[in-house]
This record gives C-alpha cells, structure tokens and sequence, in this order.
C-alpha cells in the first residue's frame, strides 16, 4: 500500500533502484534524521522501495574489541568483490551517539574495501537508545538492498544487548572469538553464544593449539545449548583474517546455511517472524512515546513515580490513574 | 492517596491489619480474579493497605525441579517459627494454568509447615501470563505484609523466565543448585546465576566431595559475574534441607545480607527501583491491551501483520497506520 510520492520522493526512488551512490546517502540520511518531517519522507521512500528489497544475503557479525571486526570484515568484502558481488557494510553500536565515533570510525580502518566502488561502507547511526539505533539500521539495509547490494554486513560490538537486535534484523548471525579459554564463557553468560549461527575463533595462527583448545570447548559448550533450527548445528571455524587463511570457507559455511534454511523453508519464516517482531517493537516505543507526550501524563507522572517509590501509592493504583487519562478527552 | 472505602471494603482493610485469616484470604481471591470489578475493589483495597506494608524480608527462591525446593522451604519455615517469626509461603509458576496445578501442589508437599497458624502457604495463581502471574504474587506478597508475616518467601521453578520477576519483587533471591557438575553452566547460560544473591547446594550430604567440588565451580563462575551491589558477594552454602543440616546458617546469610544493604542505603534503594519497574510493566501492558482493543486496530490489525510479514509493507508503514489510529476520534 504505498503512499503517494511526490517528484522529489520519486527521485529517490528511482535513483536508489538505479543503483546510484547519492541517492542512496541521500535516503539514508533521511532515515537518520530526527526531523518528523524527514521521518514521514523516509517513510514514503522505504515503501515506494520495499519491492525492490529482500534480495541480499544479511550476515550479522559479532565479537568482543580487540578480536579483529574490521580485518575480517575487509578480508570478506575484498573476497565477495572477487566473486562479482557488491557487498554494503552497516553498524549497530548504541555507545557511538557517547563516543562521537563509532566501531567502524571513520573508514580509515577498512582502508581497502572502503576504495572499492563495490562496496559502500556507513557507521553506525549515532542518535540515541539501542531501539533507535537498530531501527534506522534495519531500514539502512533495506534500502541497500534496493540498491542492488548482493550482501549486507552488520557489525556489532559483542558487549551488549545489540547482538539480540543484530541477530533480530539479519539472516545469518556470526561471532568471532579469540583462541582464549574463558572467552566462550562471557559469551555464553551473555546471552550471545546462542543466538550464534557461526562461531568463528580469529587470529588461529598466533597460537594454533590453543586456538584448536578453544574450538573444542566452544563445541562442548553448544552441545549444551539448542540451536532455533532443528536443521542446523553451529560450526566453529579457525581462521585467521590478518592472512586471509579460512575466509573463503567462512563464505562456503553461509552459503551452506543458506541452502539448508532455503531448502526446509526457515529462511523466508525467520525473515517474516523478524518483520512482525520489529511492527511490535515499532508499536510499543510508538505507544509509550504517546503516552508520555499526554498532557496530563505529563504533568503527573514524576509527582506519582515518587509517590510509588515513596510507597505513597501502590504501582498498580499509579499505572492505572495514569492509564485512564488517555481515555479523557 | 487512597480512594473512598465503602464498608465491606474497610472490612476486608481491617481484618488483615488484624490478622484474621479469612479477609486475608478473600483479598487474595480478589487480587487472583479476573473480574473488572474484582480488580477495582482489589486496588482500593491495597492501597488502604499499603501503609502497612514493607515490613517483611522478601526472599526469593528458585531452583529446577528436583533440587528440593519444597524441602528446604519447610524446614526454613519451621526453622524461623522456632525463633516467632510468621511465615507465608507464595509462588510464581506461569505453567500452573496448563498443568492445572502448581509447583507447590495442595499444601501435602509442606505437610508439617502447613499445619502450622503462623504460616500461611498460597500457590501460584493459575491465570495467564508470566506478567500477569508475577503481577498478582506481588500484591498478594503485600498483602500478607499488611497481615504481619515477618517473612515472605516466593518461590519459583527454575526453568525459564519467571527468574527475573521473583528476582524483581524480593529483596533478596536464593538459588538452589544440586551437588552437580554442570548445573552451574546451566544456570548461568539462563541468566539465573546473576540473578542470585546467595546460592545453595542442597543435598550435599549424599556426596559431599562432588558438592565441595560444585562450590568451587560456582565460586569460579561467580568471579566472571558480577553482582549488581559493590558491597556484596554472593556466598555459596552446602547443606541438606532435609536432614536440617545448614539451614540456620543460611538464614544468618540472608540477616547478613539485610544489614549490609540496609547499611549502604540499597536496601531501600531496591525496594523504590523494583516498585517503579512494576509501574512501568503495568503501564506498558495497559498500552498494549488498550492498543488492541481499539476499534480500527482491532479490524486492520491481522492483514497489516500479514502484509508485513509477506513484505507487502514495511513494519514502519504498519506501526504508523495503526499508531495513527489512537490519535482519530
């Protein structure tokens, strides 16, 4: 049900669909900005789009600083490029609107992939909460797919909760560990290790025993979790991005994951149930949003938290006063 | 701010002040019932309550089936009615609507402490969802509060989420473990483990060297974690509830526990975090029911959700249709 454009939306459109870089940043931007009435445009655009998407392999990738994001990354883009693919890297790094950077900074760290003309490299969006920032991400990769990108990179920072959102908005999520004993177990206490599709130890060559130590308890380990595919075990791959060692087996393993969800029908399941998961999320951030901007929520609703954290009235009887100013007029 | 109390209401407010176990129980139904006007006269009721609430130390516990939950709550009520303390025993079990049941049966699996007048023991309410559940366990918790137990315990199962409520709403959460290797990686894989403020290994006298080596596991384990007090690190006790070996000194963990956040002031810093989290949850809970339940949501919902989910519209587009709805008189 696409809204009406106007000319200027319909630029875009035709522009991003025609594969041209500046409509592309141009949209982008759009997505990023904070102005309602840029929001509403993006809005327009994203669905005059939507047909144009969904044709791209989403690799979400993960892993702790200091494991070798961006050299792996590189060495992958560098290979899909040599494949004839076009390949659009993306972050999700909710610490980048405090740091003023990013986990990608500025492109100088994937010096390389980031000359090639078939590649197209963009930081993390840099406005506010891990919601906010996934959400414009999310939308980034659509339209890099109507853009024509065979494969679209997220990245993320492997310390927080925006591996759950990576891993919510991606086909295929992948997380690089170090050959480092107790590394599995941060991992797995945080909640990563099973969301993991892939699990791939970098910098094998610096120590390969340990390295080979390390794959085995990360298998021990994932015998103990349950995988959401019953089709699929999750491989551990050695590699090491510095010399370009396993990449390529790296890419045979997505694709074999590819084929296998294709073949039993997951892969278009989990990107339905991925699509109806961000509308609720959309849906409850949009309902708390209004609740709050209420005339009179917002005029009693510090008084009543500090009443409910004083014990001066009970959570239920302050929620449901609250509540019940949305049905005044 | 309490509201007008009408007699049978006031009635209900001063038997439990009282200490009478029929108003308490009646409360209690009317808490757990899912009558609108149940639920009215329940908020009147525990706000009239509230000023007598707070004075219990809230003990959560949680533990798989099998570790001897049911064992060691009887012989730690039996074990704080010797030193005059009253007991109430509530718990959370979302599976209790399917199983029928509850985790805590008929009061048969706590023979002894139910026949005891200064305990009152109350299974999980069987409605619905884990929110609703937990949700009806808190105020059933203040409720007997206001009817002086000294002591509340809140079970629950140890299997899945309903971890985090019980951790939510007690001042304090125990975690039952058996003298087993492995137990502890489960745990923290669930999250469990940095939930817990204290954790216990039961059954220790079937094998005391696999239950000093458990300890030692879970010490290590510990040492990853970290617990959300600077001034707290969880102890980890062997006992055996059912030879009453270990269970005084577990209680003098969770007094030495209560002095040293009630030193720091987090003691009630908890309490005001936890009461304000439960606003919250309410809140966006009533968003979400009167979301669905409005007219034009209630009939576009399903083929925008479909629509979404075919890639016919994007989630954003969806959200905002639906969104925009609320705003139309």
């Amino acid at each position: 049900m696409p809204a009406d454009l106007d000319i200027s939306d319909q630029h875009l459109v035709d522009g991003v669909v025609g594969r041209q870089l500046r409509p592309l940043a141009k949209t982008i931007t759009l997505i990023e900005s904070q102005r309602p009435d840029h929001r509403a445009r993006a809005r327009r655009v994203l669905e005059a789009l939507l047909p144009h998407t969904g044709g791209a392999m989403r690799v979400g990738i993960s892993g702790v600083p200091g494991v070798g994001k961006s050299t792996f990354i590189e060495a992958l883009g560098l290979l899909l490029i040599e494949k004839g693919l076009k390949v659009a890297v993306l972050a999700v790094d909710p610490s980048s609107s405090v740091t003023g950077g990013s986990i990608l900074g500025d492109k100088t760290r994937m010096e390389l992939l980031s000359q090639r003309t078939e590649a197209f490299i963009r930081p993390s969006p840099s406005a506010g909460s891990l919601g906010g920032v996934a959400g414009k991400t999310r939308e980034t990769l659509l339209v890099c797919e109507a853009a024509g990108f065979d494969v679209v990179i997220v990245e993320t920072v492997g310390v927080g909760q925006s591996e759950t959102a990576v891993a919510g908005m991606t086909d295929i999520f992948c997380l690089l560990q170090l050959p480092n004993a107790g590394d599995d177990l941060q991992a797995i206490k945080k909640g990563i290790m099973e969301l993991a599709d892939l699990i791939v130890i970098n910098k094998a060559d610096i120590d390969p025993r340990q390295a080979a130590v390390a794959k085995s308890q990360i298998k021990t380990a994932l015998g103990m979790l349950r995988h959401s595919s019953p089709n699929w075990v999750p491989p551990v791959l050695t590699l090491s991005a510095l010399k370009k060692d396993g990449v390529a087996q790296f890419w045979d393993e997505i694709m074999r994951y590819r084929d296998t969800m294709r073949g039993s029908g997951e892969f278009d399941a989990k990107r339905r149930t991925q699509a109806q998961a961000w509308m609720w999320e959309l849906i409850d951030s949009g309902l708390r949003q209004r609740f709050r901007e209420h005339p009179q929520v917002r005029a009693e609703l510090a008084a009543l938290q500090a009443a409910v954290a004083q014990g001066e009235t009970t959570p239920a009887a302050a929620a449901h006063t609250l509540l019940n100013h949305l049905s005044e007029h």
